[in-house]
This record gives structure tokens, C-alpha cells and sequence, in this order.
């Protein structure tokens, strides 16, 4: 019994150490520090055609808008933000654990609908792109849902070296472009937000545009829509939306003042790295792993 | 050249499919269909003892307690709950895509904090058990956080088979106690729950005691602290709690009806497997996998 019991040890402690493990002695630098301590280089300043501007009586909200991924899609979304597509229209799906989406809430009626302007009535799905030639910082532990998962200039990624595909994944605060059931139904006049577990499931399967940088927490305060799949039973319950506005459009002192951290950065790494290994006096147990959307990439 | 890539194409392609695919062609049920036909014996009552009823302004939320995992933890609570100890308590930490946290807001002030009356002023840090006995449902995918997850009673586990342990697992809903850095300084009267993207570095960090069944729409739409940490600034932007009871407190006709669906049972089984395959008309690309924390535990 022994020896087998030995040699069933040794077979299981061969395994590489994939899982948390005690954390190891070294000095811990909190994100707050590391950032505290990052070079300017290691910040960049979005362009202001890629910021979606959206002003709720709550608040504002921006939105970065990430270029390659649907670019038929975003020239769709600019065409709506400077023709003013999105005043006086709605948040008028809350559904928890998921989706906050907003828009006309009269989308699909084609008497009540709103006219797209000079927007196109449809669109190609762009649900996946070309991965050759992006600067796609790798995160190093596995995933599960994609062979690689990391970072394209601040956006969550996902990549498959054997397609030589990429595609933006589903984390909280991913915006993306709402659809029915046809791929290549969705315009950009219909968007929606993560605002619970990242549903992978949703990975590839939908048109995704950006993520939030500021204000996710208006967005994810919402009350919930009690019909069906978090829409509102009357109209009254829904959020007006004041204004969503290209922040190229804007003069430019009232343009969102802002940076995100290079992914590709020195400091992104160790960042990352910090997460990993959480050596700070709450953990017990350091994680030893990260993965794509436990990381909210900085923004100042 | 061209045998060489064959046999790298051979390489590749006898790799286990882990990754999505093609949705194969079969009857599709939704979950509303797989639920409607489920047999009543599918459906457990949970016990009023382990169940904890709170009420806001807003509604009621019912949250079932996970007995086995942190009884010292649990015996508090319940202590704490007959005593009304949480009547005019108050959520005084919402911070965004992680924690709603509630109980009294002055418990580290100690001229100010509220008496825990019968309940224990310390006890031991209640992380892992022994995983020894469990009716343990796992789950058919690779977690990546831990050896194994799935589910016991309704409620997500990790399990180590080399350690012998299991653990709650830290998903969207899930109930802990909040401690300092101390892993003993818990005591069951702070709690938190997770109203974000699940926080899987807390798993066997803490004295996890449940999950929330009912009106986590209304925890995780509580405006966000502005403070640090989630924090509010003024005490004024708390959401007041009027009570916190046992259901075995309150008189029979006041208490929650609701039924759990048996994480052991076929209908769970076949729910997952719905969940992992994803073949109705929406998905172009089945996942071909789920995560324990995709799985919201019906209830009705």
C-alpha cells in the first residue's frame, strides 16, 4: 500500500502548481503605488473619435470605442452620435447579473421607429477579426474559453493562433452592438453593457465596440426592469438619455479629460503581476492567477 | 514543406476540442422549457432556519445560509438575527463591480459599535472544510481557479481532491463575512455580497455563508459609495435596513415560499448541459463549456 500510495503522491504533486499556493514573501506594492509610481510614456489620451460622450441626468458616462475590431460598426455608431441619433432616447433594458442596453426602445416597430439618419440599415456581423499584426499583450495563465486571452490597447482580447482570429471578450463594462437572431442584424443604434459575471458565452457571437472608462457605476445602478428579460413594463420607467456625443464634437474644453494606461506598458505588467500574486496583508492565500476580466485597465 | 505543415495540422487538430464550436444540430430547450417540465421532486423547500429574510424600503431579499461550510459563522448569525441585531443597521459600502456591504456601519468604532448581544465576539476563521461526504455535482469543464467545481445543495463549491477541501466559491450573489486583515476577525454581523464579476481570488479567503435567493436586483442597484472603497461620505447616503429575520422567526404565513431547484437532480443536469451547448437560434457559436458561476440555482 505504501509504495502505491508513494508513487500516487508523486504523480500528483508532479503537476505544475497551477493552483494558489502560500504567498510568497516580497515586497507588495498596492496598484495604487504602482500606478502612483508609473512613468507619464506608460499613459495615453484617447482619441477623441473613439469617446462616446453620454449625459444622463445621473450623470456622464464615456465610452471608448476600440478601432479594428467593427469598424463598419463604429462608423455607423459616429454617424448616429453626430447626427444626434441617441437625444431623447432610452436605458430601457436592465436586466441583473447582465445587460444594462439602451436606444429606442421603439427599435423593432416599424411604424414607431426612429429614423438611423445617414446611418447604414445594415450592417456585415463583425464578430471576429484578423489577429495578424495587433500588439496583443498575452495574459500568462490559461483561460478555458479561448486558447489566449490579454490586452489590445486597453481592450480585453481574445485570441486563437490556429484561425488567426481575435475578438473583444464580453467583461463587465464591454459594450457591444445589440442584434436579433440574424449575425448581421445589428446597426449600432441598439448598445448594451456588461454589468454583472462576464458572459463568455457571448464571446464571437456579437458585434462588440468598446468598453466603458467612466461612469460604469451609473450605468450599473439602474433598477432592474421587472418585464421580461429586464425590459420595463412602462415607458415611464425607463432612463433618458439627455445626449450621447462623439467627444470630437465637443468644444474642447468640455471634452472628457482622461488617460488609460498602456496595456503594452512596464507598468500594465506589473500591475498584472501584483494581481497575481496579491502578497498584501488581507490575502492568505495568494491566487497565483489572473484572468482577462478581473482587470479593469486603469483610466485617470 | 507541405508535410511539415500536415503534421503540424495533425498536431494541432488532435488537440481535444476545449474550444467553442460549431452548434451541432439537436432539439434545443431553453431553460424555461427544461424547468416547466421538471418533475416537483427536482424542487427542494429550504429549511426556515438557514433562511435570512431582509427587508429595505425597496423590497425584501432572501438569502439561504449554506450550512457545513461555517457553522460557528452561521450559529452567529442566526444569534444575531433572532436578536434583531440589524434592525437600523445599513448598507454602507456599494462598491461598484465587486461588494455590496451591510451590517453596522460603525462596528470598527469602538465607543460607537453596536453590541453583538449573545452573539460571539470571536471566532475561528471558517475558510475550507473537509470535503469528505459532500454530495458533490461537478461540473464537466476546467475551472482554472480550482481542481473542481460544482455545486452541493444549490450552492457553487470548489473542491481540491489532492487537500481533501472544499470551498464556497465567490460568484455573483454569493453571501461572505467580512473580516479585517485578521483571518479570525470575521464574525458574522458584517456581511457583503458580490454584485459583480465573481471575485474567484476571495475563494478560501474568507468564511463564506451563502447566496442570495431573492431581490438581488435590489442589492446590486444600490447607488454606488463615492468613498473609498465603496464607501459613503455622508451617512445620510446609507440605504437604512429596517430588519433582518430568520424565516423560522416570522409567522408561517409570512414567510418566503419558495422552492430551490436540487443541484443532484437530472433537471440541473440537463439545464447545464443546455447551458454548455447554447443551440437555439441566438448563438452562432456555441460555447462548449460553463463555468460554475454562469449557473444561477433556479429558484421559484
Amino acid at each position: 500500500m505504501k509504495t502505491i500510495n508513494a508513487a500516487l503522491l508523486c504523480l500528483l504533486t508532479a503537476t505544475p502548481a497551477a493552483f494558489a499556493q502560500d504567498a510568497p514573501a516580497r515586497t507588495y506594492l498596492s496598484q495604487a503605488e504602482i500606478l502612483a509610481a508609473s512613468p507619464h510614456g506608460d499613459w495615453r489620451t484617447p482619441d477623441p473619435e473613439n469617446l462616446l460622450v453620454m449625459d444622463l441626468a445621473a450623470g456622464r458616462v464615456v465610452i471608448e470605442l476600440a478601432p479594428g475590431f467593427a469598424p463598419q460598426h463604429l462608423a455607423n455608431v459616429r454617424t448616429l452620435a453626430r447626427e444626434h441619433f441617441w437625444d431623447e432616447t432610452s436605458i430601457y433594458r436592465v436586466q441583473d447579473n447582465f445587460v444594462v442596453q439602451f436606444g429606442d426602445p421603439n427599435a423593432s416597430k416599424k411604424d414607431l421607429a426612429k429614423p438611423l439618419g445617414s446611418a447604414k440599415l445594415h450592417l456585415p456581423a463583425e464578430f471576429q477579426r484578423d489577429a495578424a499584426g495587433l500588439t496583443f499583450t498575452a495574459l500568462p495563465d490559461a483561460d478555458g474559453w479561448a486558447p489566449q486571452t490579454g490586452f489590445v490597447d486597453g481592450f480585453p482580447v481574445a485570441l486563437n493562433p490556429q484561425t488567426g482570429k481575435a475578438w473583444l471578450v464580453h467583461c463587465y463594462g464591454t459594450l457591444g452592438a445589440g442584434r436579433e437572431n440574424a449575425d448581421d442584424s445589428s446597426r449600432g443604434d441598439e448598445l448594451y453593457a456588461i454589468i454583472g459575471h462576464a458572459p463568455r458565452r457571448l464571446d464571437a457571437n456579437l458585434s462588440v465596440l468598446g468598453r466603458v472608462l467612466q461612469g460604469m457605476d451609473l450605468l450599473s445602478a439602474v433598477r432592474r426592469g421587472t418585464g421580461p428579460r429586464g425590459g420595463y413594463r412602462t415607458p415611464e420607467e425607463r432612463t433618458p438619455i439627455q445626449s450621447i456625443r462623439l467627444a470630437s464634437e465637443l468644444p474642447e474644453s468640455e471634452r472628457p479629460k482622461l488617460q488609460v494606461l498602456r496595456t503594452e506598458s512596464a507598468t500594465f505588467s506589473q500591475m498584472v503581476e501584483s494581481m497575481r500574486l496579491r502578497t498584501d496583508a488581507f490575502y492568505k492565500r495568494a491566487p497565483g492567477r489572473v484572468e482577462v476580466c478581473d482587470i479593469s485597465v486603469p483610466v485617470r
